[in-house]
């Protein structure tokens, strides 16, 4: 049984949709302690909310994990709660959210949550996270098992996502920018083992679209000049471009999505 | 006495003042646990502010509400503490933004706020959230009575919004956007009963502006196709316009305020 | 011993960079309680940072600050912790984020942050928030001693901030805008003292770049006409440029940083 409750939605907080959640789960389980991983996920952005999940996670006390980006909301999609080898509980859509994360360690089980005796009635047709998801997390939390929740799942048969692979191949890297972060960084979907392999110098040309520019790959910010572009391995062990006092994004214009390329 | 206190702002949260408010209630009441409803209700929307609070309120624990829109503040309006009657108790401006959650339950005693003993001083003239309103709502939290909060108001004579209602006549609703969330989501004056009432067709014409549009009266986002419009009961209760897989501001270009017809 | 982490970033809440950081607390601390004081911060606005913190710490209970605003981040300079003469302790960069909240109490001692055996292992280039200062901040909160966090720094040597400072001269001053809020206020560098030694009348004017725009120096919002600007000395003690029932901001087109000249 754990009272630690990891929360991350596409729901910002301009809207009250978070704070009914913690709402709901103090009335259950008052006293779970919620920490909100974000809810800054871009709307919908299922496969975006599962990495930041993935790499979230590791740092949090081992407990439960409450994660909602669902666009198939009231649709055919099951509601689900994932244990993990480390006995770590998630909860959320099954819809790729939560496997990225929970495959790290390992899934030992799941459940659909066809148990309505843990959710809110009535259930809405659109706001899950109030009415089922928050509402199973803090019973949870409160000490109902795992096997009451609902029907057995096979843990093979949850979504899991295909990210985006990078190709490398002849001295070229071919790469996605996974997301973009406040500074302006952007989080690339190759590691070190692809800029090796790559072969690649260290000064090297990013071109994309009508773009191509120039960046050093470093270490740190402050090994280039300022306003100067680097690659290097972000703080989660990712390959990102980032500018030393700027912002790599606006100096530019990459997006989340956007294709490129990384030649020497 | 409760320990649970919710705490809705249009202070937003790139400032400094909800945390401030944090720390005058964690130096008060050290064992009192806020929630955090949502602090991006628009500046000084205490309409907005009202609607939003009353459709969060019943998911929390039944305890202390901590409420601030407050264009007024250093005017005339009182600072007010409300009882409802079911033990909750709503601190906040007397602006009406209090009282439309607390009479949902129904008010049975209010008090001015005119102790100066569960200020903070010297009270600024602009920030009463931190000096007035979070010191007595943590006070409250601590045990202190509400009977000792200040002067007796009568319930009766607290200030209450009059909330745009629509017209429905000859098969036509006249409605207004109430809100927009995060997905886009356009929440209407209206309810379930007036669309009954008003006998509208499953196809509905929706006119504002320069705009006219059509849209399906469903159940569930997945009822129409990626990108058509809906007109949905929303997990409120609500009439919302709402758009599968898309945002209906951006699609129909709508925001708080407009006014719209609905035909069949 | 203390259980509150007051908490302040340049991060945002978009990112998962604070969730995670409150995870990498509660790991440690389970029982430590953190007040998010704001990461709204501009990014790398370590000036700003430092002041909003300074205006903030008063209000928290007296505890332990964690505070990043970290340009400098896998560079030169220390990671350090203060200890004010009121026992509190200040966990950050050694940039001059801490310090001008810590003088206004005064400095009693100070480590660099060279035990590594309460940092997170290893610890990353770029996110010395999540590797080093939540970890120190919450092996604090759970008992370590502040002689065992590192060597021993010169208080004296820390780094401190110049702030910049108004000029009063012939019946003019000559300000900056030190930072703008979500209602559109303007702080200036400024106070109640500089206006009076100014000797300017109740009507002044304001000019900066293209602007000339008249203020009325008053007490209240209300003092002024909906949509005037008045000047006022603000819940802080700072003199502000504010307007009723508007944006200063908007009215004005003035931004952080942008200087200006105040004369009858």
């Amino acid at each position: 049984m754990h009272r630690q409750i990891g929360f991350l939605t596409d729901f910002g907080r301009a809207d009250e949709f978070v704070g009914i959640c913690h709402g709901v789960i103090a009335r259950i389980a008052p006293d779970a302690r919620v920490i909100d991983i974000t809810h800054g996920v871009p709307p919908q952005a299922v496969r975006r909310g599962a990495s930041v999940l993935a790499r979230s996670v590791p740092f949090l006390p081992i407990g439960i994990t409450l994660a909602v980006v669902d666009p198939g909301v009231g649709g055919a999609r099951h509601g689900v709660a994932i244990r993990t080898s480390d006995g770590a509980t998630y909860v959320g859509p099954d819809n790729g959210l939560l496997t990225l994360a929970a495959d790290t360690v390992g899934v030992t089980a799941a459940r659909a949550l066809t148990n309505a005796r843990y959710h809110l009635e009535p259930v809405s047709r659109t706001f899950h996270a109030r009415d089922i998801f928050a509402p199973v997390a803090a019973h949870v939390a409160a000490g109902v098992s795992f096997e009451h929740l609902g029907d057995e799942l096979d843990p093979d048969a949850l979504v899991r996502l295909a990210l985006p692979q990078p190709r490398v191949a002849g001295g070229e890297i071919a790469a996605v920018v996974l997301g973009v972060d406040r500074f302006g960084n952007l989080e690339l979907n190759i590691g070190r083992e692809h800029l090796a392999s790559a072969r690649l110098a260290q000064r090297v040309q990013i071109a994309g679209g009508e773009l191509v520019v120039g960046a050093t790959v470093a270490e740190i910010y402050a090994d280039v000049a300022p306003g100067g572009l680097l690659l290097h391995i972000d703080s989660f062990g990712a390959v990102a471009l980032a500018a030393n006092g700027a912002s790599a994004a606006e100096l530019t214009g990459l997006r989340e999505g956007d294709v490129l390329t990384l030649t020497s």
